[in-house]
């Protein structure tokens, strides 16, 4: 059955493509809430065009959710796909060589903002199941479909939506939104997330911007800026805030086996992205154990005075810096954001403000649960090699919200590759990806129908 | 004749207003090379519809300096006027009531970029000496305009000039681009310009941005320039770089003598800018001391990463800052441009790219120069009262190519006051202090016309 499915695949990815092109021809920014329900009409009329049930859910001040159903006449089982329609915004605009919501085809790449992150993979699973439905008539397992508008600022309404609407999305277990290829051309699998804090520190001088002579006798809140984010870190990555660690749970000696058998190219990463060395020359089997385990405290953005072309001689009236901190199991955003305001306030800069703009528990499933042993195998037959599978990602999303909230254990999937861009310029994916991806999910549905429970 | 003269300017000063409207219509902005020839070309139109011999000086790469004479049929002395036709940008255009380029008079200020810095000068000179010839027929003086386009970055072509001109630009004696009232309705003159040394400082991260879940392991420049920023200045506003205040020349006693009789009104500046206290706490005539003597390191501009609304998860390939130093005789910009480099090299930020974006010199004319007790004596029967004597100022210019190359003492005046927000939004003048400025300049001709020179 499984490869009559791959067949209408091989078959019929044109038609999903085009699909594609026209979900990333929508803008989708949720930083800016620029065309979020327009987005999430097309992903309904999509859904509903395989004979799905649909939903578009509301909480009060957020894009709508978009909730689908379709059941099996035969099978038990539920498996949920958590997905979102936004996607970042796309500056900076000069870098992308065709613009961002112009879906173009070159070198059998198709580039587009959120094609990657996360319309790839919305249309690789509706038409994974579509496909089956055409070949088999019927599903192996009913389906739910969950797609928020708000991943990319930190999915703010989800909980809501969890707590409103968390009967109906009750499912056995759930494939994560994302995937991508590395640069050995295997599959990964992430079996988990970071949190996030993400903040925005203002600092604020004199009520207008005044000519930087006077830079004598008033106060920079660009220096002070400074000041209060020297503080946070010092030269060896260590974050200074009392009690940071305080929570970090590290990996377990299961899961160090496990990542010590998994590749990390720090040649090629560094090729990739231009750089001497990694940061504090970090290699190998170390790099990937922080990248996997360390919480991190990264500057998102800066911003203050004349940033334009030549020389401005002005002292500004405002400063302003984007900080986000990725957080680890067991540490708490609303906690971790309590200690930064304590520890700035200690050190005297009570005149920073710090305004919370998002926030993410971090979240994990465990090695050797069902549906990670499903995504495996599924893998193997599509691809032809094991995928390698990770733990946690480095990344943030609501995981928590259903493996901890709903019980849902989750896995993943996707159709990106090593240098699919995401959140930069030039994001696109593979043709070739897409059309493997959707046979994964296909394959996804077989192999956890039939899969044992522990 | 002065009475003549001032009455000339009572009836006349409309149309010097209507000059003033149509000049600041014309962007110049020499930060992108905005509208500066046609500026230019406006200036020399006024400057010979007064009489004047007017020349499009060039030097390569430059716009025009505008230079024109107007010879006295019976003096000797030549008093020269250095003015600059071009603007600061406009930025932050949103903080503007008017469009900068349409002038807009509103509470009997006209309001528009440049209009206080510096075209309002500008005109009230051109009309002084136009109202004299009206009412005289001759000029007590023969006299000089050198007006660039460049001052606002640092003139960086006006040392070429000087030296392909300069034998053209001699003069007796100078009166420097700007003045202004104080809020106790006094004028200001300014005898001395700070140099300054402006530089971009760039860090570079990965060639592109990425996710900001990467901030494990690739570095990030913004963190990079922060630490490289931080080590320039400590808490108590001291410059770190060695040598840095090697060769600050202490103010002499009988400069401190005649500062310690200005008043210095530091509730009216705090209230003027919305500040709790001034940098370091300073009040009065500390704060005036280290205004005028102490060498500064500012921050212009900041930028990196994403700087929009909301939250966007980026690790930036690029931080920025733009920062400049005040300096104050004998320190020399050159010399600070290579402890600076030297500074960030020693301290391990070899990386962080130092580019200079410009360079001027300080300068100083003494305290009892004939043209300061001339400007003196002119600003009594103008104003009524004595003005305020600086023994500098506390921003820059190329008043050293004048002072020290050609030899010309400078004073100065101007049609500013302690609200016209030069290099900030909402730039303006009063039409009475525009006035006032142009019966000043007159008086100026006529007293150091008469002054015995020491």
């Amino acid at each position: 059955m499984l490869d009559r499915v791959f067949s209408y695949i091989d078959e019929h990815y044109g038609e999903a493509l085009n699909d594609l092109v026209k979900l990333c021809s929508q803008p989708s920014i949720s930083a800016r809430n620029e065309g979020l329900t327009e987005c999430a009409n097309l992903v309904a009329d999509l859904l509903r065009g395989i004979g799905a049930k649909v939903e578009l859910l509301k909480v009060s001040g957020a894009p709508p959710l978009v909730y689908a159903e379709l059941t099996s006449r035969s099978a038990e089982k539920t498996l949920l796909f958590y997905n979102h329609y936004d996607v970042q915004p796309p500056e900076p605009l000069e870098e992308w060589e065709s613009p961002p919501f112009k879906p173009s085809i070159r070198n059998n790449r198709l580039y587009a903002r959120g094609v990657s992150d996360n319309k790839g993979n919305i249309v690789a699973r509706i038409w994974a199941i579509k496909s089956i439905l055409e070949v088999a008539g019927d599903l192996p397992l009913n389906v739910k479909f969950v797609i928020e508008g708000e991943e990319e600022i930190g999915s703010p309404h989800l909980p809501e939506y969890v707590e409103v609407y968390g009967d109906k999305f009750k499912a056995n277990a759930g494939i994560w939104e994302s995937g991508s290829k590395n640069a050995k051309e295997q599959l990964t699998i992430y079996l988990g997330v970071k949190g996030i804090l993400y903040v925005e520190l203002v600092a604020k001088g004199p009520s207008r911007d005044v000519h930087s002579a006077s830079a004598t006798i008033v106060p920079n809140p660009a220096w002070r800026l400074i000041r209060a984010l020297s503080i946070l870190k010092d030269e060896n990555e260590n974050i200074l805030i009392p009690g940071f660690y305080e929570n970090v749970k590290p990996p377990s000696k299961r899961e160090l086996e496990h990542i010590s058998k998994i590749e990390f190219d720090t040649e090629k990463l560094k090729e990739n992205l231009g750089l001497k060395q990694l940061l504090l020359g970090l290699k190998g089997l170390e790099a990937l154990k922080r990248h996997l385990y360390a919480p991190t405290c990264n500057i998102c953005g800066l911003l203050s005075g004349y940033t334009g072309p030549g020389s401005k001689t002005v002292l500004p009236s405002r400063a302003m810096a984007k900080v986000d901190f990725r957080l680890v199991p067991d540490q708490d955003p609303d906690d971790i954001y309590l200690k930064l305001k304590n520890y700035l306030r200690e050190k005297g800069f009570e005149d920073i403000e710090v305004k919370m703009l998002g926030k993410l528990y971090p979240a994990r499933t465990p090695l050797d649960a069902p549906i990670v042993r499903a995504t495996v195998s599924a893998a193997i037959k599509v691809y032809g090699k094991p995928p390698v599978v990770y733990p946690t990602m480095a990344g943030s999303g609501p995981m928590y919200l259903f493996v901890k909230k709903l019980g849902i254990p989750i896995s993943s999937t996707g159709v990106g590759y090593y240098a699919s861009r995401a959140h930069a310029p030039n994001e696109n994916i593979r043709i070739k990806d897409f059309i493997e991806g959707m046979k994964h999910v296909s394959a996804i549905l077989y192999e956890y129908a039939e899969i044992e429970e522990k």
